[in-house]
């Protein structure tokens, strides 16, 4: 009988949302009458920006006309595409990116995951400490993260991050090759300032470790954290970046992201010669994917428009004042509140003594808010709680309302 | 430094395309007033369907409100699009397929080499050759394949299909874990019976291995060939089965496509215990995957409406027009060809004691005329050399007249 990839069976109980979705779902259908408010996933509300459907509607036409319809696209993405992420992600930056290190794919959960691809099977990976669990699932099923026990992966490394540190991660205790990190930070919220991005980019050159940034909630950016992390000197010889319009244009039902893996990103290959990360990835791109589909491309470039980026700024600044509103009635409320400044997440620390999925059954059944629970992220998330700012206005102000009437 | 997956530098040179296109390219650029006639790559150019079309800017439109905006979708796709599937690509064949048992992607060729995840590092893996290129570099690409020597991987296990065997792939000479087929075939332009397929789907039950079943070009066949694998009795306990809107409904740029893995298909986990695939690949969409963009799953469901059925079919008769047409007068030309009739490709014999890149070059720089040459496929493809019916009508007929002028 075929034998299957035995990993799959080591990864803990159902991925986090849904499990959530579960709870969620017996309660209401014991509950039907439940007003719930839901501040859980991290998916947006708004509609897409004006902009961005027009360019949609036009390239749909486009398909159906002889002279404008487009079959296979580029693999790596369309060139209009490639040029105005250069010119407003990283050039706006100060930052030169070649037009063959950018990668448009279908978002960038897919790209987190798949990036793996490149590691060795025995490379040791290091995440944060609460985390997005993508990074962790997607190792965990190449066998990466070796054996779950207890409540952790007992071949990664974790850094924690906690109120101690200022979530702040600490550099790896022991050698690692890959460093996933995220900033804005899902799951905290909180960022690194350049000098503590610093500390990582010195690190990974010094001991030859590749770090995966995420920088899928750079939109939500309002200190002067860095926005990329090619803002740091010599980050180009470390790093892979990934960005997604998921956020930043309210993408998560349309489907668009993008990679960049600069050529002095290198690792070692079975014959002991460097390799380019960026070869490799070109190589993978080329054999197992067909691009991204032309009007979702041509979505994608409508948010860089003067019309599509004021709009989609607009939305950014709509869920930031619910950021804003669920951090100070929360911490009105009693609670220790991060997050919620450069980002749609806000993260506070449970009640003394009660776990986080005790309250994230409290507060779906007592005040029908449905948030994250901190375990969901990682050992370190114990003890926290997630709120997403991705509601309207009206179910965000009620929510926080809810929560100040159930107190501490 | 951090080490690399090694199987990357294990693929020769670079992925069969990629070189056509290099090839052409630098053709074109030393002969800019060569009029190329492309019957090379399997791309479409028949513009979607109207109804198609109309679904997607619908679509679009409902993403622009708020009432009507949705973000991140069902992670195996939306209910309307899988029961159109259920209901049109197998009910209508009697054959019955539960909801959970389709996922919606962005394409077969990312289900097909993405499938690989679930098996072993250690599966064995058979292919006809020759064969698509993607099912050998995915599996080569996590080492399945083990050493390319000469012009073959070592450790995959060939099916031979050439003239003399009718292009009826042999059962495996040894054990083997999974199967790959696709029919019609790509690039052999032919099917299998029923009668013959059933003897893979037996074998497959006696020796516990596992089908990998490519329908993409199901739409062109006009013969009683199966339409899919489970119109064969049985193959619910073997067989995955891959589709894809790419060749039925010219979404090669559009990107849309769907897998259906059975619960009766299982492989036996690292502790010994049965597991179904279906729950591994459900794990996987979740944890790697956040669905189809919504607008393109619409216009995927209005593929199966009265009117996009009917636009849609009328392209597929148009490709098979020019089908008939190549095959008709490179036969004509002195060429012995196969292929053709259930499928947009035909297979053609290269001069005796001509290899095919080299037939590749010849009716390139002397008429013009891009083909695909078989070595690209396998080692059996070579001597034979694949033209597509995927251009215009006219180009298509410019093309035989060229290569008839060239003779043999």
């Amino acid at each position: 009988m075929l034998k299957v990839n035995p990993n799959y069976e080591k990864l803990p109980g159902s991925y986090l949302f849904a499990e959530i979705a579960r709870r969620v779902k017996t309660y209401s259908s014991e509950n039907p009458q439940a007003d719930l408010i839901r501040l859980g996933i991290g998916d947006v509300t708004r509609p897409l920006a004006p902009a961005v459907v027009e360019a949609m509607v036009k390239a749909s036409r486009e398909m159906g006309e002889a002279e404008t319809f487009r079959g296979y696209g580029p693999d790596y993405g369309y060139d209009f595409l490639v040029n105005a992420i250069i010119k407003n992600d990283y050039q706006a930056l100060g930052v030169e990116i070649a037009f063959d290190e950018v990668f448009i794919s279908d978002g960038a959960k897919c790209d987190v995951s798949n990036v793996q691809e490149l590691f060795s099977n025995d490379a040791v990976i290091a995440v944060t400490d609460p985390v997005y669990p993508v990074y962790v699932d997607s190792n965990a099923m190449m066998g990466r993260a070796g054996e779950y026990v207890k409540d952790r992966w007992n071949r990664l490394c974790y850094l924690p991050c906690n109120e101690e540190n200022g979530f702040v991660p600490p550099l790896p205790d022991r050698p690692v090759d890959v460093i996933y990190l995220c900033y804005p930070n899902n799951p905290t919220g909180t960022t690194l300032t350049k000098a503590q991005l610093k500390l990582f980019v010195d690190y990974a050159k010094h001991t030859g470790c590749v770090i995966v940034y995420d920088a899928a909630y750079k939109a939500f950016i309002t200190s002067d954290a860095p926005h990329s992390i090619y803002e740091i000197e010599g980050a180009k010889d470390v790093a892979i970046e990934c960005c997604s319009y998921s956020k930043t244009a309210g993408f998560t039902g349309t489907r668009c992201g993008f990679m960049v893996i600069p050529h002095g990103v290198v690792g070692m290959g079975g014959n002991g010669q460097p390799v380019e990360l960026n070869a490799m990835w070109k190589r993978r791109m080329g054999s197992k994917f067909n691009g991204v589909s032309y009007p979702i491309q041509r979505a994608a470039e409508a948010v860089y428009s003067v019309d599509g980026w004021q709009q989609c700024m607009a939305n950014i600044h709509y869920y930031l004042t619910n950021a804003r509103i669920i951090r100070e009635g929360v911490q009105k409320a009693g609670y220790t509140v991060f997050g919620g400044v450069d980002a749609p997440y806000v993260w506070m620390k449970t009640p003394t003594g009660m776990d986080s999925w005790t309250f994230f059954d409290k507060l779906l059944h007592e005040v029908h808010v449905v948030g994250t629970p901190g375990a969901g992220f990682g050992p370190c998330g114990e003890g926290y709680f997630r709120l997403t700012a991705f509601n309207t206005l009206e179910k965000t102000q009620e929510a926080v309302e809810r929560i100040q009437r159930l107190g501490r």
